[in-house]
């Protein structure tokens, strides 16, 4: 790409200054789980916001935390490139694990140490800083940019999807960067072209008043007893979910997806040994496994509470047993329609008494590779990276992309982060390497570039 | 009786110093589960077994407590009565929730109270003191006088089996008087004929080397999802146990345990009150419940433990899982016999990488209604109480009785104890009643003049 020498030789000359800003950012606890530090947040963001010549607008959010919107305009531009990020964190407890404190940056042997430093504060200034020398260079940017930088991701995002609803023109674009992704152990870019969705549901059933004694059992139901009975009802030992129209609206990979899965690099025997696994559930391997771990919809037990769980025995018959269920949701599946079927598959098998409640939910979004916006981000990594880049069709996790690529119909990806897989993100001693935030403020640049040259 | 009311005299004339009796065994803290105070307590139970008359024999036990033996003569006797009873209690915690301390037994309304008054030392020294009593009236008992006495019980009488394979002659009689039993809310003197058997089993499942995120869910195995499975193949909700060969040996009840169950009062509406219930499992009702309960073999979840169970939602696939499960046995189920049929199952069905802990077991145990033996120990109680008695062909819950009567082969009935339905056994504020007290000394005095009369 043509003029990309001039904006790399700017943010190298300009690195230390870069790394300051991020510092500045990484110093500010904004642990949204302990409601530790937001608002201060949200001013220094604003303050570095407006350093590269954002509009900057705070909205508040009732019961939750500010979202931070900003713009920078061309009236020239046809385009519009809208970036999400979300200022807070996890809560870096434990504390003694860290080797330099979390709010008070550092930096040894080339790495930058602060929690948040990697998820997400370096994305958020990564992408200012490539701003401010794209507009030191030419002057003015091809495309229009939008930020859209939310405070509540670490906790489930509660308020992201009213927000994106009441706020559908202020946040429209053409395509939206997600939070950030990065390199892979070799080093190179990995693109995430979406993420499965998520039904959290907390089941109850309750049994006699109090616990008794287990000489009870044949006259007095037994709650932890129900919900194995009720869980037995939802999925078998083949790990197919058996709630009835469960894949109904399941789309399954095309012919390009599984193309990606087979040109993604995997180390699968290092991912069993790191697991401790001689093997994946029902035998995956190579591509299969891939394709389970990206394209299944999965019912998994997160947690199951019943009776007396010390050393040793104790008779005895539980009052209550609760069970949290996740079910990760693929391509097209909609929680809100799968949490009804779930409720109506309890009532229609006798488990009408167990207690459900959900915890949030996200559908699954996706965007095809074959995209254009798919393809510009794509492109702009391997030149950026000189390798070719790693290209996921999805993720097996869950992030909140459904509210731009669904609610909003705009294509989303995520590429030329910060994150390494040493990045130690969401525990102590998170950590980025400096030469990977180099990198991505030029890839930034060059994807804001990317608009001049084809617009 | 004849002769009985020179007794009956003697005892209220002394019950003065029977009641200071027991209160220097209850001031004797003898908790086996914290192993506090047990030496002690052996020597204050010897010291009054002597001053009852009583030859008394201490059996150390290698890595548990002593076994206190008694003997009381008669050369010219024919037969021989024995006495279960344990001289360890409960820990007396929560401390604060007594109204007295556990250990100064204090006589409020009529009631004493102490930890371990009911259960079981009330009963101990009610013995002591009806030999007492029988010796001072009559010079000599009719009957040889065994007592049998553990410090093990509230843990589980670990080497109790053990003990007596050892010495099954210095431990043989025509009949055992189990702990004690009691009588009703209506003052009618309860008679027990038998117990459940149990085994006890912890099942531990494990997954990955460490909790991993809930996206590994497609190819990481779930230990919680493994032991809802495995569970699911013990027992369905027709709660019928479906693991091969366990009903083999069952012995249904006769008719005449039919026949007991009838006539035996019990409050269901207020039974269900207390549980909190509706309805009794599988809307049970009359003596279907009863019959249920006593003549049922259980499988029960007593614990199920796995994963993330604080408030909220967390997305965790956990490393490992656990259940602890009673089986409660009835008449012929043998525990070793049927641990290894579930072993055979979990092999069979896959589950093969399950660990099984097996914590204790007890066989049941049952003495026919029309037992001579229980036909005496009936018989006596009516006389005494001027009730007629309630037999219980069995016990719901479980009790070591089967050391004794399945394995010597001797008959064994619980009556006459101190018990009553607010004694708060295991509870704080665990007591008895004065005129309970006296009565069961009362009882077993008439238990031993029985023989007199029809040796």
């Amino acid at each position: 790409m043509e003029g990309l020498n001039e904006l790399n030789e700017y943010i190298d000359r300009n690195l230390d200054r870069f790394i300051e800003d991020l510092k500045l950012l990484c110093r500010q606890p904004s642990v949204s789980a302990q409601n530790k530090g937001i608002d201060e947040c949200v001013s220094v963001l604003e303050k570095l916001m407006e350093n590269a010549g954002i509009d900057v607008k705070i909205f508040e959010v009732k019961d939750g935390n500010p979202i931070v919107f900003g713009e920078l305009k061309n009236k020239n531009a046809k385009e519009c490139l809208g970036f999400y990020n979300h200022y807070d964190v996890q809560p870096p407890e434990p504390l003694e694990k860290w080797d330099s404190p979390p709010f008070k940056p550092e930096i040894r042997e080339g790495k930058l140490y602060a929690r948040g430093v990697s998820d997400n504060k370096g994305n958020i200034v990564a992408r200012l800083e490539a701003v401010k020398a794209y507009m030191d260079v030419y002057g003015e940017v091809p495309v229009n940019l939008k930020f859209f930088v939310e405070g509540e991701e670490e906790i489930g995002s509660p308020h992201l999807e009213r927000f994106v609803r009441e706020n559908m023109e202020l946040l429209r674009a053409d395509g939206y960067i997600w939070e950030g992704d990065g390199v892979d152990s070799e080093g190179r870019p990995v693109v995430s072209l979406g993420a499965k969705g998520i039904l959290y549901v907390e089941f109850k059933a309750k049994g006699p008043k109090t616990d008794v004694h287990s000489s009870r059992a044949p006259l007095v139901p037994n709650p932890a007893w129900r919900l194995v009975w009720m869980l037995s009802t939802f999925k078998g030992p083949d790990e197919k979910i058996k709630i009835p129209g469960w894949y109904d609206e399941v789309v399954p990979p095309s012919e390009k997806d599984l193309q990606l899965l087979r040109e993604a690099p995997f180390d699968e025997e290092a991912d069993k040994r790191e697991l401790g696994l001689k093997e994946y559930l029902l035998g995956l391997t190579g591509v299969e496994s891939q394709k389970a771990l990206r394209f299944s919809p999965t019912c998994n037990i997160c947690g199951f509470s019943a009776g007396y769980t010390g050393p040793g025995s104790k008779t005895v018959l539980p009052a209550e047993a609760s069970v949290k269920v996740d079910f990760r949701l693929v391509e097209a599946q909609k929680p809100d329609l799968l949490f009804e079927r779930l409720k109506d598959h309890l009532k229609r098998n006798g488990f009408g008494d167990i207690t459900v409640t959900r915890h949030g939910g996200y559908e699954p979004a996706r965007t095809p590779a074959d995209d254009p916006f798919a393809i510009r981000v794509i492109k702009t990594a391997e030149k950026v990276y000189g390798l070719k880049p790693v290209v996921w069709p999805t993720m097996a996790g869950t992030s909140p992309i459904y509210v731009v690529k669904n609610m909003m119909g705009i294509p989303v990806a995520s590429a030329g982060g910060v994150g390494y897989p040493g990045a130690l993100v969401h525990a102590p001693n998170e950590n980025i390497r400096i030469k990977d935030y180099s990198n991505s403020i030029k890839y930034v640049a060059a994807l804001i570039h990317s608009y001049r040259e084809n617009p």
